[in-house]
């Protein structure tokens, strides 16, 4: 669906993306008592699958703006995007086959696992545009496959093509599964409650959008007339007046925010059990807790 | 690029493909000395790869029709026709990292290589659209990528899981590398010259659609007026006239058609030679041979 977009530039971030997934991709290495360069091919691999994700969700989507910067499509027009797309995808499982010997072949099988959860989840996403009874359940499953499963592969692929073990491996995509849902949750309150000039959306983005993110779906468990405006008015098309947002906005931060924080800090605290649980090198444990802590607490 | 599009429907057909791909991955294993079973995750794997690049080929060229049924984005819209390709790409590359071993890890460099090649050959494709200096050099190597490089795979992939040696392997590559391009050109002389009624694309459908076929690229080789006003109507846009289509379609047929179908009929006898030199078990060797002439002399 369309967004209104901010045009606002920041020189400074240089339409760079956060390169989480990389990051956690060559700790894992780390993880597993080897060198982070271990983990490269993983860390270039889980980096092209999410740049593919962007490409094509942002044709999807009909997005304009993404990191500040115009998209693909509407520089280089549609085919020449979604090909794009293809290509990355092509080069990334390039880079995973490459890698010789049974990591590589476990390394393959991972990637090929999280982009069939990628697609599933943008698959669920695509299709919460027409459906008025998502629910935070639903929502949570969608995002397990559209944000959760690439975090996941992120975070255990590095320690697989460093030899790590199967509990290891396991176990670090457990941890990467709970960053992936406080991930996407925190990006969901930054789309509504952020500041418009740091994350570069307008304040309550994704209500503008119509868009059924974790707030949202919370609000849509709720009953009661304002729920039913909400419900009516997700339903309707057109460009959004601000008396409905005014209205609406104060209907989704009373029965969504809280829960979607509250959510958020459960699965952050459910990945630092695990990281405890697992007693890493303590520079593997030290850094991916820091990694966990940034990936909640950012602003953008 | 939009083509007109012939609505007869072929129930008869029931909107099936040719199934080539898996076919020729399945003949690989019993040219290898093994059951075709051997070779059924390649094959699966192929086909879904073809399959993936039909549902983005028909959104980037804006075709409405395939295999004489609507496309599916023309039903399901453009989001989901996308991510339903992606999901394809997704799952062959499951198919075949979940093959264990060595020849699993090989089939998975074979297709991610076919992939690649398949992404560069369809952006030269799209490049063509707005190129009016396209030899038949330049098509030759456009084909190379958007169709050879997938039939090259197909028929090497099944030989690599079942075991074959390196030498078996590349000269199957060989010979699907050749029968790919034979296919395109083919393909490109039935969208001028095939049977309405059969192929499912009405007469000069390419020339209708302003594509850089191989007919038309060879003609572009050529000078004077009547290359001049081919060149002129390349570049324009809007509906065709019958009038253009009676003034250029002689020139096309004079210039391109018989250097294509000897270029075809190179290629066909090319794979027919590599493989007379790869000696195969005669059951294999006959189905091969069998399958060239299908692809080359087929009138759909």
């Amino acid at each position: 669906m369309a967004e209104d977009q901010t045009t606002a530039q920041r020189p400074d971030n240089a339409g760079g993306g956060k390169a989480i997934r990389p990051a956690l991709a060559l700790l894992g290495a780390l993880a597993a008592g080897e060198k982070p360069s271990a983990a490269l091919p993983g860390a270039v691999a889980v980096e092209l699958v999410h740049d593919f994700s962007l490409l094509h969700d942002d044709v999807i989507d009909d997005d304009r703006m993404r990191r500040h910067r115009p998209t693909a499509w509407t520089v280089f027009g549609v085919p020449s995007a979604l090909l794009a797309g293809d290509a990355l995808v092509a080069l990334a499982t390039a880079v995973i086959t490459e890698v010789p010997g049974e990591p590589g072949r476990r390394a393959g099988v991972l990637l090929s696992d999280a982009l069939q959860r990628l697609m599933s989840g943008q698959t669920d996403d695509l299709a919460f545009e027409t459906r008025m009874d998502v629910t935070f359940a639903d929502y949570l499953d969608m995002a397990g496959g559209k944000t959760a499963a690439l975090l996941s592969c992120s975070c255990s692929i590095g320690a697989t093509l460093a030899g790590g073990s199967e509990w290891l491996v396991l176990g670090l995509a457990e941890v990467g599964e709970r960053l992936g849902l406080a991930f996407q949750l925190v990006d969901d309150l930054l789309a509504m409650w952020g500041e418009p000039a740091t994350t570069g959306k307008p304040v309550l983005s994704d209500l503008r959008a119509r868009k059924k993110s974790a707030p949202i779906a919370c609000t849509l468990e709720a009953r009661g007339p304002a729920v039913d405006r909400l419900r009516e008015y997700l339903a309707s098309t057109g460009p959004v007046d601000d008396e409905t947002l005014r209205d609406l906005a104060p209907v989704v931060e009373a029965a969504g925010r809280r829960r979607v924080e509250d959510e958020a800090a459960r699965q952050l605290a459910a990945a630092e059990q695990t990281l405890t649980d697992l007693s890493l090198p303590p520079a593997a444990d030290a850094q991916l807790r820091t990694m966990a802590r940034y990936i909640t607490r950012r602003d953008r």
